[in-house]
């Protein structure tokens, strides 16, 4: 026998209504969705947070919303923060790969534009200089272990 | 008169018990905090998450939750999941400025190698060929734009 109702109707065992809230961000094709956004969230919240949107924003919603229940279940300790901990950790490897890049670009231009002048030994002493100072630079401007514990206070 | 009870039995008008699963993570003196998970998750389903793990992860636990539930919050379309979409444009970006970087390292090395046979119309094309290839490297590997949907499928 086919239904008609949508996958939160068929979890709740209630009458899917035409103007169901639910119908069409939880098709009945993909009963885990649902499953998942009841578990962490709630349906009574799911709906009020969708009706609280326009009709054009709630798709979005819950995908959203289903992306971070998902998030909260693999990992119920930090959820979707813990994704962000780890972006934020990838962001300052890869700005500090970029400034060491800038350094040795610096050092080359320096070396072209002088090479005579440059002997190795002051080269490698300069190359290091300029690391040590992109470092810090790189440390003041992405700390970012202090951010999302800030955010919590 | 004080009150020993904390912020989510203040709120829910009820007795504090001595083992209170609320009391440690939202205290008396921060009552938005508790009123802004109770939104989002609903007082139960936080009981539920925080009694599910071992003790000592709960503050952590209560800590993401908060965060989430404040970006939600804020932005009630995408919640957290638009802070990780920021994050993976700001490392996409950076990525390609990295890879940009390393090419201006490379024809810089070749100019220093080989000085005298090289043109600088040919440097020039070879550098532009370089940012082409790089380019179509990074997009390759940092094609972000399909990361989230992807995830929500």
């Amino acid at each position: 026998m086919i239904s008609g109702r949508c996958a939160a109707c068929k979890y709740l065992r209630r009458r899917c209504p035409s103007d169901c809230i639910f119908s069409p961000y939880f098709p009945s094709n993909n009963p885990q969705r649902f499953a998942c956004v009841h578990r962490i969230y709630g349906a009574s919240n799911v709906a009020k947070m969708l009706q609280q949107l326009p009709a054009h924003l709630r798709a979005e919603a819950a995908n959203s919303l289903y992306y971070e229940a998902q998030s909260r279940t693999q990992d119920p300790v930090y959820g979707c923060v813990g994704v962000i901990s780890l972006l934020h950790q990838q962001i300052h490897s890869v700005e500090s790969q970029l400034a060491k890049t800038e350094a040795e670009i610096a050092v080359l231009n320096s070396l072209a534009q002088e090479p005579a002048q440059i002997q190795e030994h002051e080269v490698e002493a300069a190359f290091n200089n300029f690391l040590l100072e992109q470092d810090i630079i790189a440390s003041r401007r992405f700390g970012h272990s202090t951010y999302i514990s800030s955010n919590f206070i």
